[in-house]
């Protein structure tokens, strides 16, 4: 077991070293290329996805009392038809309770070479988790290869990482003598021991099914709680094979495979509150929406709670010196997984006088018509709109869609109507292009929260100070994960640098020729905690430091 | 200001050290000697207590409504005459809100030094600050000079320690670099700011006014926050004066004064609420009772809460070599403040069969005899009682010690009774001698909650194991901060710190020769937050981590 932690202790080291200096670095391979992972490996894992369907998926878990799952491919429509345990959690309790003594017990080095070992083992089945992710959460081929592949699990090493450091910032042992004058005098031989919390629940959500659920297990995990990953209903394979793997490798190094265990559920029969509310669980890790994030945060008291939830990221658009870099950036954003990541930007500000591009002044309209011109380019031939946007991880979406075509009837003007797109592979697929609605800053009621799916507002602010103002106010009161600056003066750079941050929120600015929605795991510190779009960082010390506490001994050394 | 990070750098760096290290280190002096302090020092401080009564206690501070305060003094019984602003809460906020963006623009050099320089000069004033501890918290002499000074600075050191590490964790900036393959390629340089959460409210308790409150300021005021600080009724002078402190530090770095404000009460009209309940307050602190301790926990749900409470603190006996020395340590835990300490020992089981001593059996009464007859060889004399016991904090101890004469005479077996010593310098003195009452465990709804003053319980068990069973069900179900056990058996003691570890609770085996209340800063992680005798650590980590949140901002590299 401790022979994991120094198999893959290189790899801790370097991703110490990452989090420290915030470069760009990846622990696990982002291309699904055959160049690096032969000529049989993609095939292979098609073909293992495929094995699964229709099928009862292979997990015996304690409390199994049925099955349950109602996947339906948003590329096919069709039900995936697996069936996973169903679960009844005051029988699946007392099983993990049995599972923790050996895993408490055992060392830092242990457990963390254990999660090493399941990372690695994850980034060996990318294959089968990008076919299960695109048939699950819609995300295209490349997305769910890289985006829930490498992506996914750097942030797992990385919340690893902390909590390794956290851990080893207690030392084990210490040796103390002092002098207490007339009162006496002593020598204490200390120890000091790590203590889990209890029972981490991790509830996934949708469109994203592990980007959070691996740093939520690797924190817990390895600071002795036992795991229980909460699928969403519509997303639970890519979840289930990652369960597969952790429950795999500890069997392997001699513990009870119920350290990690899957409850998965149907949109009908929810599980999740079970969970939330059952008395030994000690910790949440949530993602999902803000109105179910803030009830957790509310009302399960018991436990540590951590939440990403979301809010309605911004764009400021100030002045640039490339307006179509620009506009290609930000539309990029609102295609990008048919704008259902949680970077996705929504609210793009724009002056009404328009904005000075290199120096000229360029209206409101010819912003508006970039974008749009933009994202038609990004969509204009269907291999393209398919790589970029893959497909909608649900029907409500066109349901929301629907509503803000009408609304915008009313209340704006809509510049750019969503369809369906052609998906070459799947013609069958749940895909929507981007919305685009063009309103004023006396709308807002309309854009003050996070609208699912592919759906934009361009917003006239009566100036910049104005555009700047109101994005700030909304990621302040609304949340926001990320946030957008366009301009050329350094100035107005700093003061919306400022006003974002004093908002509770991080910022970029001026990002062109790279998809802005990216954030790095080693590098960017991922919801700030500031704002409503949730409470918790992936990943710093605060994110890993309460998952576990410290007991002691001492002993007078002349026993 | 930096230069004050400078100034003390060398101290800070050994504080990291102890703390990784955990050895026995003070960064300041626990003697009152005049060797150390000069001849005059100890009368200084006593004149300089001596001016400040009957007379507004020299203060200035928004919001201020009036004037507040009934100390009385625990020694001289008389009230102390002085007056603290009474501070209309709604007025004083929007004042802190104004401190606030200069302190948090502030380099963490800078705010750590500040914290380094307010601590130094705490503790040159350590003999008032004794005076003022002695007459409000009815502590000795030398346990308000050490006890409250270097121990409870030493406290602040330690939790400023960790602030700043957590702190430097985060890098301030970061280049960042990385092809996307067709997707573009970027540079971005990346700036990470600390960000504190808000108004930080830091409760003390009535018994060690500082205790809690040093380490709570300084890991909130390093981190950017600014701190109220709200003493106990009847210790607001000890809070008072460390304010006074904190203010004149921060207006000579630069800062407003008002990143640190009192908010004194009465009894009868308490501000605490006010205080807690405000939509401004983001960190709360508190020391106290486990009933509005929890409730707190329950009811804050808007700020960060820590909290230190208190439990039934036991003490099991199983076997030892020095019956005499194991009855000295216990007793003097018994008589010690008068066992209104937080670490104080109230459940001492015994056996029912007795314990063998250097092998031979030595029946539960003897063992029993040996506990009274050490309180009263610690008490023989008056000088040795009144350096020992000091005063009782609150009439209301008398009460609860008449109640619970009462009960022993029911349900149990007196074995020792209470009643005042005379104190040799003040004849007033509210005293109070140790209560000890036999009881079985069946008497159990007795001592399964913290009976505040020197009340103790000898309880009998039918056998060892059950005595540490129901000691360590106590420590989980009804809190503990210190547990002691005794026994000659390395088998006994090992399952001792297992069972008391899996309760949550912290252990100490075999403690003689030395006050065993006393807990070591950098060494003993106090409070373990996994019982309910509170939900924080002094200090960790964890302690620290969530003070502050992180936003950043990142840059095209090109621009």
């Amino acid at each position: 077991m401790s022979t994991w932690f120094e198999k893959h202790s290189v790899t801790l080291k370097k991703a110490l070293d990452a989090c420290s200096k915030r470069y760009a670095w990846s622990a696990y391979p982002e291309s699904p290329s055959r160049k690096i992972h032969g000529p049989a490996a993609a095939s292979a894992g098609k073909s293992h996805f495929e094995s699964l369907l229709g099928q009862d998926y292979p997990l015996t878990q304690p409390g199994e009392i049925g099955r349950t799952g109602a996947e339906v491919s948003p590329y096919t429509r069709q039900p995936l038809g697996i069936s996973y345990p169903k679960i009844d959690v005051n029988l699946l309790y007392p099983a993990i309770q049995q599972a923790m003594p050996a895993w408490r017990d055992a060392s830092v080095e242990t457990r963390t070479g254990v999660c090493l070992e399941i990372l690695d083992r994850c980034a060996q089945q990318l294959f089968v988790n990008a076919q299960a992710t695109m048939h699950t959460a819609g995300q295209s081929y490349i997305m769910a290869f890289a985006g829930s592949g490498a992506n996914a699990l750097d942030r797992g090493l990385e919340a690893l990482s902390y909590a390794y450091k956290a851990m080893k910032d207690v030392p084990s042992s210490a040796e103390w003598e002092r002098d207490f004058g007339a009162a006496g005098s002593a020598k204490l031989h200390k120890r000091y021991r790590l203590m889990p919390r209890g029972v981490s629940v991790a509830v996934c959500c949708a469109t994203f099914p592990l980007w959070n659920g691996y740093p939520a297990l690797t924190a817990s995990l390895a600071t002795g709680n036992p795991v229980v990953m909460k699928p969403h209903p519509s997303a639970i394979l890519p979840v289930a094979l990652f369960v597969s793997v952790c429950r795999e490798v500890l069997v392997e190094a001699g513990f009870d495979a119920n350290l990690v265990t899957l409850v998965a559920d149907t949109r009908e029969e929810p599980a999740t509150l079970a969970l939330l509310q059952h008395p030994h669980t000690a910790i949440i890790d949530f993602t999902g929406s803000p109105s179910f994030g803030n009830w957790i945060e509310a009302n399960c008291r018991r436990a540590q709670v951590y939440t990403e939830t979301a809010g309605c990221n911004s764009v400021v658009i100030e002045s640039t010196n490339d307006l179509e870099a620009m506009a290609s950036a930000i539309a990029h954003s609102l295609c990008q997984a048919s704008a259902q990541m949680c970077t996705s930007v929504q609210n793009i500000h724009i002056p009404a006088n328009g904005i000075l591009v290199s120096g000229e002044r360029v209206s409101f309209d010819t912003v508006t018509e970039a974008l749009v011109a933009a994202v038609d380019a990004h969509l204009n031939d269907a291999k393209t709109a398919a790589f970029l946007c893959g497909a909608l991880v649900t029907d409500d979406t066109y349901d929301t869609i629907a509503r803000l075509r009408a609304s915008a009837q009313k209340h704006g003007r809509l510049l750019r109507d969503s369809g369906p797109y052609s998906h070459p592979d799947y013609p069958d697929a749940r895909t929507a292009t981007p919305l685009m609605i063009e309103l004023t800053q006396a709308e807002s009621a309309l854009y003050r929260e996070e609208l699912f799916g592919p759906i934009s507002f361009l917003i006239k602010g009566a100036d910049a100070e104005k555009c700047l103002e109101g994005a700030t106010r909304d990621a302040r009161e609304c949340g926001a994960i990320t946030s957008h600056v366009y301009s050329s003066d350094p100035d107005f750079l700093d003061r919306a640098e400022q006003a974002y941050n004093l908002a509770g929120a991080s910022v970029a600015c001026n990002l062109v020729g790279m998809p802005i929605n990216f954030a790095a795991a080693y590098s960017d510190f991922h919801v700030t905690g500031l704002n409503p779009a949730g409470n918790a960082c992936l990943t710093d010390l605060a994110f890993v430091a309460s998952r576990f506490r410290i007991v002691q001994s001492k002993r007078l050394a002349t026993d």
